[in-house]
């Protein structure tokens, strides 16, 4: 007999940014800076957001128009995909890449390749790891992350009772909230790990565009990495796509799991849970992988490298213990002593206008944590920065 | 332990338009007519159009940018949908009407609102209802179309064994493929067989501007169904919107299963499994509403459905079985007699150069038919008349 699945009514009915959104909507202040949910403020840049309008026009000729798309994505962007990685010396095939709306879409519905999962989830992390999870019913084991492991947990810190077995394990590196990086040692064990334990690897790149330093932006830099792992990478953070939806979710061939082929089941999927991506946000997404493109992507991300700088600089002035802030667009700080983080995210909101994330919205150990994110305008973060000033 | 879904190896590996398309490809032919997948060939309408310009300008302008929408659509969309049906004498509150990318995503995920379901689903019928209950692992059971019902099945053509329990009831009306349109009556007939048998009705009205005669566009027509439908609604058919991807799903507060309010499950969905549609299509579905958008799309399927009539009026003639052809773009035919709908198609395609679905393909009482569709230009529709005029 058909039965409601209950998790829905399980899980919390306000995902965190709806929270914090709710929280900003909701206070009476006309100066608020908001540095809460991570979304882009700045436009798209010309060469990307020129082939967005020459798009639209094609749409509007007969001679030119487009329909559906292949549920796969256009082999033109899979190729500029594949041309970009190529570059960063790593080798995709076209049809390892899956053009996806970002990353949310397949992060969902990849979790319905498997059954009996338990997800081997950071704590604290970007939260729709957990509620995705908790909403297929899947079991989830938390690795702690937190000051002494830099929040950069590694297999060790599995607990015992999953340690071995073999497990979703879901890596974000740059990390959302801390802004922790892995190195390539790091990333290389977790790699050997998944090996060694018949685990899959669900790694989001989604800010790997912000890394400056010596570190790895693909999962697919680790030899042997196309054995275990998938990669789901998003444009939003890089281009300012928050509000154009294109990503794309690279599933090598050599992904085979108890004797099946993991890339022929993941087309199998976008075959059946979607019919292609808008035409022009492809076309669009095509542009970001142009020398000009690629150019105007740094620029923007620059920019906000340094709004975070800003945050960062401030709390070492301060003396506050924070970590990210440089590869990455957040800055994940300390509170005061005794203060939880929802009340300091309260306090920030109310007494300083500044839109903060509650660290325990990530998980229970970002209780105590504030995230401060670096999506705004240069001067509303010198602002922030200024108001603060009396904090600390 | 983790294990695959073995369903994903299970089902076809190629979706039937898949299937289609790669056939049309391999043809060497350089004649061919494509009156196969129904994918629209007409461009964006005036208005429609410089909305979606118009956004995209917004855009490229740091004063009007617009970064993640609402995850279950902006608030002008939603209103925009409700004040269309309120035309149509169907209340919605805007909270019951989530945007989606389309009606296939949503097809999908709504299936991770329940637990052992037993899909009720028409033979022949669209493949992705039977390809995404399959991948669940859901049962299914078939209602029988055919020409004794009109291929219109009504509850008593429900096999005795799943009979008066609790079934996820899938219509199409107008159908694909055959283009059959429920009456007001028969859509009764569903809604106090839902009510009596705590079924969920899913409600596909993708076809639902074909509809020129007394037929209900949406289910909501029907009073009580509110309490047990989901309306998912495409303009892909309607306003060319096949590569713009945007549509809606519409779950009423009303809708209770199992003491249970799905309204609020469905938006904790949506939050979980996407992070909005696109801006640019939000506000070209938007102009879709409008009063000259109307105008447009009324033309635009006028189009078609005269593109289709020539087909239905040929049929007609020629005294071959054929139902559709009226308000829907498709027209399902018989094939002369010992053709299978596979040696048909492909008889079709290479010795007439005309691109058709074969009836097989959606179910095994479609076996002896042929699907065609109305998307194409009308001199192209006029030249495949032309060419098959030998044939019957």
């Amino acid at each position: 007999m058909i039965k409601l699945n209950e998790n829905y009514y399980k899980v919390n009915e306000n995902y965190l940014f709806t929270f914090v959104e709710q929280k900003r909507k909701a206070c009476k202040r006309n100066d608020i800076i908001n540095l809460g949910v991570g979304d882009t403020v700045l436009p798209l840049s010309k060469t990307i957001f020129c082939a967005y309008e020459k798009a639209v026009k094609e749409q509007g000729d007969i001679k030119t128009f487009k329909g559906y798309s292949p549920e796969v994505g256009y082999g033109f962007l899979r190729k500029a995909v594949a041309d970009n990685y190529l570059q960063q010396g790593v080798y995709l095939s076209d049809d390892e890449i899956f053009i996806n709306d970002g990353a949310k879409s397949d992060l969902f519905t990849i979790l319905t390749l498997f059954k009996n999962v338990t997800a081997i989830i950071k704590n604290p992390v970007y939260p729709a790891y957990f509620d995705i999870n908790a909403i297929y019913g899947n079991q989830v084991s938390f690795v702690d992350a937190n000051k002494e492991n830099d929040f950069l947990p590694l297999p060790q810190h599995i607990k015992s009772e999953f340690f071995g077995k073999p497990c979703l394990i879901y890596i974000c590196s740059p990390d959302n909230p801390s802004g922790a990086v892995y190195t390539y040692e790091g990333l290389k064990k977790w790699v050997t790990y998944a090996k060694n334990s018949r685990s899959v690897i669900i790694f989001d790149s989604a800010y790997k565009d912000y890394i400056r330093g010596a570190y790895p932006k693909s999962i697919f830099e680790i030899p042997g990495a196309d054995e275990v792992a998938i990669e789901i990478c998003s444009l939003s953070k890089s281009a300012n796509f928050t509000g154009v939806r294109c990503g794309y979710t690279i599933v090598k061939r050599s992904l085979v799991v108890q004797n099946h082929n993991l890339n022929q089941a993941f087309k199998r999927l976008k075959i059946a849970s979607n019919n292609g991506i808008s035409y022009v946000a492809q076309r669009a997404c095509e542009a970001i992988f142009t020398q000009n493109g690629q150019n105007e992507c740094r620029k923007n991300t620059d920019y906000y490298l340094n709004n975070v700088k800003i945050l960062k600089d401030f709390f070492n002035k301060k003396k506050v213990y924070a970590v990210g802030g440089e590869n990455s667009p957040y800055v994940f700080f300390k509170c005061p002593e005794k203060t939880t983080s929802l009340e300091f995210f309260e306090f920030l909101l109310n007494n300083y206008g500044i839109v903060s994330t509650p660290g325990s919205g990530f998980g229970s150990l970002g209780e105590g944590y504030i995230r401060l994110s670096g999506f705004a305008l240069t001067h509303d973060v010198a602002k922030a920065v200024e108001r603060m000033n009396t904090l600390f």
